[in-house]
């Protein structure tokens, strides 16, 4: 099982590219065979433009877009043979709802899972690519002024992170409150909140990494007592004793203490 | 001991007014003296008559303005006698430093504990005021993206509301991280965050409400665990099993479970 870099969007691409550099590392260097997966946008090109140039600059030479306008590109046999032998893919940033509709159990779909798992490539997302990782998708939701019922809605994604939703552009966009809305009505779940610039890298030793100059936020009701089962859809519950981890950029935090739930939530079934 | 309201600002004063009518209530009535205090403001008439026109919509007859532009002025026999015989003492926003600077150890700062205390008035603060409330009062500090060591600074509080924090325009000014980092330094203190149109009301039986519109965020760190003794100003602790609970306006709650703790730091010295 190769790692996981769960990126919170807009990571830089033009200056130190701190995130992008540690994606070509964990992927075995710029030497080894890179795809970048761009089907949750609709403008597949113009991403790809600007992470070739990202790439182009960190010497990252064996870099290709796999553009997937559909799900019969997705079942393309040549694309699928070039995700299941990368070392490193990047799935990009659009909205997660059509990454998911494009490539959900498709061929190309399963060569993710054959890379990362199978050849220990090391499987990247931001963004929309961050959100769709996960088992339990954070598929849209408003972030409003306190956490209602109902704020958000989860749909099927990749299924690489079981028990974890992931929100991303978290302190930048004020998530704090559609991931508790998510976690409150779905405590079966841990929430991972990403802020932009950051990624939070999942290593197959059971260690995490936060890179990069924002935080991972971790919000964990599963002890939390609250109504929201009694209150209609839109009300705020209230909510005693939800849990936040806080983890910042530049540490590595090993599987121990009250991240030894959080790290078997990332990387396991239950 | 007369109720305390810690009001988030902006209290609807042209509407409903569903918060100042709980202070006419709880001030025993519309029929009661009342004042209100504008010191925290710099432009105090104008705020006097936004208030001077709700309090007159609400049949509130017998309230009174009292300006204070000076220690001099809050020093003033007059003054301070008509806050200690009020029932009702409402103080508006503007800035906690200029409050407390003015008021802090005068007659009409002793005043406002025995009015409260002594003779049962109800004590509301909003914004400015209600930060003012506070034995130790956030006196400034900026809402980042992360909870920065040393992101907000402690000022000396009117003493009203012993161990507890206070922090206003909670949801709307993004405020968690700057109310998180005061309780990562001092877990000694319960973190309380107001939204606007918000009041927490602090019943004399030891029981709470909460009116308006918003919520009540009450971040407790006495269990985290951080590195924040360990890392300059400006850097962001890792923080592990801080303690979330959100109490929306609509509801009354008991001294209990999670919130036992709440409810004594609210009101009593340690």
């Amino acid at each position: 099982m190769g790692s996981l870099m769960i990126i919170g969007g807009a990571e830089d691409r033009t200056d130190n590219m701190e995130v992008l550099k540690k994606f070509i590392e964990l992927s075995g260097g710029e030497d080894q065979p890179l795809v970048v997966l761009t089907a949750a946008s609709t403008v597949p090109e113009k991403i790809w433009e600007m992470y070739q140039g990202a790439f182009n600059a960190l010497h990252a030479h064996k870099v290709r877009h796999l553009p997937m306008a559909d799900r019969a590109a997705a079942e393309d046999e040549e694309l699928a043979h070039a995700i299941a032998t990368a070392k490193g893919i990047f799935i990009t940033g659009g909205d997660q709802k059509r990454l998911m509709t494009i490539i959900g159990g498709t061929r190309c779909g399963n060569a993710l899972r054959q890379a990362w798992r199978e050849n220990g490539a090391c499987l990247a997302g931001t963004s929309a690519g961050a959100s769709g990782m996960c088992t339990h998708m954070m598929a849209e939701g408003h972030a409003d002024l306190a956490p209602e019922k109902g704020a958000a809605r989860l749909a099927a994604g990749l299924g690489f992170v079981p028990r974890v939703v992931i929100d991303q552009h978290f302190a930048q966009r004020h998530r704090i409150n559609r991931l508790l809305s998510v976690v409150t009505q779905s405590p079966f779940l841990l929430g991972a909140g990403i802020d932009e610039n950051t990624a939070l890298v999942v290593h197959q030793s059971d260690g995490l990494e936060v890179v990069g100059e924002g935080c991972v936020t971790v919000v964990d009701c599963r002890d939390a007592r609250t109504n929201i089962v009694d209150i209609p859809a839109g009300e705020v519950p209230h909510i005693f004793g939800a849990r936040l981890h806080l983890l910042p950029a530049g540490a590595c935090f090993r599987r121990e203490g009250e991240l030894t739930d959080f790290i078997d939530y990332l990387t396991k079934e239950h």
